[in-house]
């Protein structure tokens, strides 16, 4: 049987914001059965996770840049992968059953065609809505989990500075970080995102940045001690201020700098003074670093959500046509919480 | 008995690069012998530490800033403190007796009026000469010690960068590494340096940063791979090399930022997305959080200084009158190896 399968693609390089003209939704033939000795799996897609870091990948690197490139780029045109849930259609492979549910690295596309090596897990358990597989459940609550605990190692009472704290990770870090006993401030990027941190996620206290003129002033304001730890999503000027205001031994886990993604974006310079004086630690991180941790972060935290004591904040849109405008929305901070599309 | 004693001063607040005309040497009339009471000792000064950090000291801060300020300020017009090496004189204090050899924080005079407090320790050992507890078996060592190998935790093999590799710290930095088994490389600010490191210190290759013009591509071709361990004394340009051409899992530790001490250097801006990709950890330190281990540091390089593997590189100028060109002089590249002011 073949299928008509719709995949969204980028027509060129990104460079600078994402725009919806950036993208095109493609249509191809599509089998679905197998080759008799294949042993790939055939996936219907259910959710996909729409992630920013991706717009890292739509770049186009020079060599002369001397960075390695970041991850495997994203070639215009082509098929566009990134963390899916989807049910098993067809499978080559005794491991993979028709129906089984699936969480892995596979495409922006309605139906896609398998390696065994990209698929993650099996999805066992319906006890949870399956899109949490793709936020507080899967890689953004493990690189909240992974960032916070294992990296920045807070205590009790320490003072927590999450940025973009409406967002899919930083959404979990500020309730891990009052789970523990810390005091958490958050900034998000509208009155109806810090409402929410400050009433339904139990942060103690939240600003809305774009109403901020000195983000120097502000932190002191919030965190007049200062900051024992920072959790950073932004880059930028929003992490050369926690610098500014961080206590000695402070620690910064950087887990993306979304502000400075873009080529316009200002790039942070954090007061090296401050980094040697304050003795202060600062860490980029990917959660898959933190594979080991990952049995350890899916029981408390599943724990948590059963007992009411954590909340997974999640933005949904419907469809293959809502990828362009759900990833651009990213950029302007349209989305609260971890935004998937619905392909139920 | 009372002596004139000489103590050097700075006429006002320092916020550029420091000009010899910023200090001033003053006369007052001294008492060599104490009160009855007294439990404090008088030390006459043999050797003065001359580092580049007291310029932090020299700057005038606002509390506007936000920022701690760095250690206690240095007051314009009173005694400067800092690492000195002196013969006590007197002593109220039963600890201490006439000639003992002893290390503290003194002033910036022949002679220093001290409280038991401010000696660190008896100097019992003339194994080695009397300076060298300034530098590499002092703070400057422990410095070494420490960031390179408690904080950046080197493998044999790795690759090793060091800026100011013919500084105090530096140069023993990259000596160290040698020991280990890495392959270092240093930068300095002339061709006679860069002959030093090569020739005498062993590091495995070494330039003169300022006949390159783009630090990027000077990085990448001395260490095609990339950099394991960057061991930061500069900032600025490049610290975002250094970062630049890390591998992944990189650590930087930044000991100090000479390049940017002063107003109107450059502020380093490292790319942050490369901190992420490549989960780079950057930590600034200070000597004095690792007093646990300075026996472990001290005995270890001890025996590699009496076995001529470490070899300790200094520039020795005479007299009060020299301090002002010595101090000065750190900013303009003139030392070679620890600038200590000898009044012996």
């Amino acid at each position: 049987m073949e299928v008509k399968n719709r995949y969204t693609v980028i027509k060129h390089h990104i460079e600078d914001a994402p725009k919806e003209s950036n993208f095109e939704l493609k249509t191809e033939a599509f089998a679905l059965s197998l080759e008799p000795e294949s042993d790939d799996i055939i996936v219907k897609n259910l959710y996909i996770s729409i992630d920013p870091y991706q717009l890292n990948r739509m770049k186009s690197f020079n060599s002369s840049q001397g960075t390695i490139s970041f991850s495997v780029p994203i070639i215009p045109g082509e098929t566009i992968d990134g963390a899916v849930i989807g049910k098993v259609v067809a499978s080559g492979n005794a491991k993979f059953q028709k129906d089984d549910l699936v969480l892995g690295v596979f495409t922006w596309a309605e139906y896609s065609l398998v390696k065994e090596g990209n698929i993650i897990r099996k999805i066992e358990s319906t006890e949870f809505p399956l899109s949490y597989h793709l936020g507080v459940l899967g890689f953004n609550g493990l690189s909240a989990y992974a960032g916070f605990f294992e990296l920045c190692k807070p205590l009790k009472g320490e003072k927590v500075f999450v940025s973009t704290a409406a967002g899919a990770v930083g959404s979990i870090v500020g309730q891990y970080a009052k789970l523990l006993g810390c005091y958490v401030v958050g900034c998000a990027g509208s009155q109806k995102k810090v409402a929410l941190l400050k009433e339904k996620l139990g942060f103690d206290d939240a600003f809305n940045y774009k109403e901020e003129t000195d983000l120097n002033s502000t932190l002191k304001r919030y965190f007049p001690e200062g900051i024992d730890v920072y959790f950073d999503n932004v880059g930028g000027e929003m992490l050369e201020a926690a610098v500014t205001n961080m206590k000695v031994f402070g620690r910064v886990a950087i887990c993306g700098v979304i502000s400075e993604y873009t080529s316009d974006g200002k790039k942070a310079s954090p007061n090296t003074l401050d980094i040697v004086y304050k003795r202060i630690n600062i860490r980029g991180f990917l959660a898959a670093d933190f594979l080991n941790v990952f049995e350890d972060f899916y029981t408390k935290t599943s724990d948590y959500i059963r007992t009411g004591k954590l909340k997974m904040i999640e933005d949904l849109s419907s469809g293959m046509e809502s990828i362009p405008s759900a990833f651009v929305g990213l950029f302007k901070g349209d989305n609260i919480g971890k935004k998937v599309i619905s392909l139920a």
